[in-house]
């Protein structure tokens, strides 16, 4: 059992949680929690090491999550080791590191009626977690990141998506390199932005079907106005003049799969 | 010019920006920012104190919020103390104190037709911002919180409800007096948990319409399953099981004012 908070493999944890540049140059990230642990080894990552805390483990609701892992990559830790490594309320016991996935836009599946979520330099880690959290429970096709501004595996997009990084086919790419792809993909753009000229729910969803959303600061470029179907917008009824970006993807996003019938 | 860090009304404002209890022994708590600020005093809240970094507040979006205020209240505090108070990434350089309201259940106003989120023991200050955030929006008659668990001036609730929290009327009671409230008012009730019998899009919100939402880790309680008219949920179709609170209340709601034409 590792007992000490100097130990190279424990401070090492601590790194990667920490620096996303640490993240790059070693290849690996870092994922807390059972149930995450459970999602990422369904989605084949490739989980390099485990350090379990085995008095907190005890109360997890995903016991059976070390069960197809190979014995010499789980390790044992005391509980004050894990406090130093665990980064989230209520944890249960489970740290893991594994190899970041590439992200590109050819790897995308998509379904014969595809419903994507382009996301346009998110900056909040919590966003775009809580955003892949909705992209699971709706089941759309794809989120992709265009002109990326915050690292994938910040280890608040996996606590804020509660896994919906492993479970949601995500890519990061160029807006450019977006709009071609879905172009290419027969699939209908629609612009989310506050001066939009249709109300979201007039919008027909059961076609192919792509939102862009911008981030809160700014809203969305130019480039994804121009070259978007129509421009749509949730109406704004309060004196506060914006959603959450994560609120506004989900209200859209459920109203299409309404439509769907879902 | 308040330039000191050591200044007993700067370190005050640290303690009420901290503690609940300090809040609630002062009945003071602190709103950062221009926009909450402008918020705070078109909802007729009592402003005690202003406390303004000329250098940052130039650059703020809502300059006229000053207008309205009396100048003894007023005071110039240098960058190096705004840093001290100030909680918030990209601040504009103003922190007020002002006095809370009341939120008793007999406060409220609906109109004839009213739409009302009920909280149940919401835990997270940053998940009833969001909501109040929402509310605002799509223009609810009110938010309910029933068995309160946190403190409605948290400075994370005003953040990350963007003044939500003073443009939407609030109010906290029990879980018992809500629903007498509701009943009073001839109310349908909607009780939001993940094995709700019907699907949120096929129930009618035209007629007066409540929606109940639980705590995340913990969902509703029986009372408020056994109380409603119909168990709602929304369908999760990925592989985690829950949407955030607030998402899931942006569905429902935003459903809710489709129906009812907005």
């Amino acid at each position: 059992m590792i007992t000490s908070l100097q130990n190279a493999a424990i401070k090492n944890i601590v790194k990667l949680y920490k620096g996303s540049r640490e993240r790059r140059d070693q290849q690996l990230f870092v994922i807390e929690g059972a149930r995450e642990l459970s999602l990422a080894i369904q989605s084949n990552y490739k989980i390099k090491s485990v350090y379990v805390c085995r008095d907190m483990f005890g109360s997890t609701k995903y016991p059976d999550v070390l069960n197809s892992l190979a014995e010499n990559i789980i390790f044992d830790i005391s509980s004050s080791v894990f406090e130093k490594i665990a980064y989230r309320e209520n944890s249960d016991g489970i740290v893991a590191l594994a190899e970041p996935k590439l992200h590109g836009l050819s790897d995308i599946n998509i379904s014969d009626n595809p419903y994507i979520i382009i996301l346009e330099s998110v900056e909040k880690p919590g966003n775009l977690g809580a955003v892949l959290r909705t992209a699971d429970a709706a089941a759309v096709d794809a989120v992709i990141i265009c002109d990326n501004q915050t690292d994938l595996y910040n280890p608040n997009v996996i606590r804020s998506g509660v896994g919906g990084l492993f479970t949601v086919q995500t890519a990061i790419c160029s807006s450019v390199e977006a709009l071609e792809w879905l172009n290419a993909c027969k699939i209908n753009v629609y612009a989310a932005e506050l001066n939009g000229a249709k109300q979201y729910q007039t919008i027909d969803y059961t076609l192919p079907s792509a939102i862009v959303m911008g981030t809160e600061a700014e809203g969305l470029t130019d480039f994804w106005i121009n070259n978007s179907k129509e421009r749509i917008k949730i109406p704004m009824r309060g004196k506060i003049d914006s959603l959450n970006v994560s609120v506004s993807t989900a209200v859209i996003t459920f109203e299409a799969m309404r439509q769907r019938g879902f």
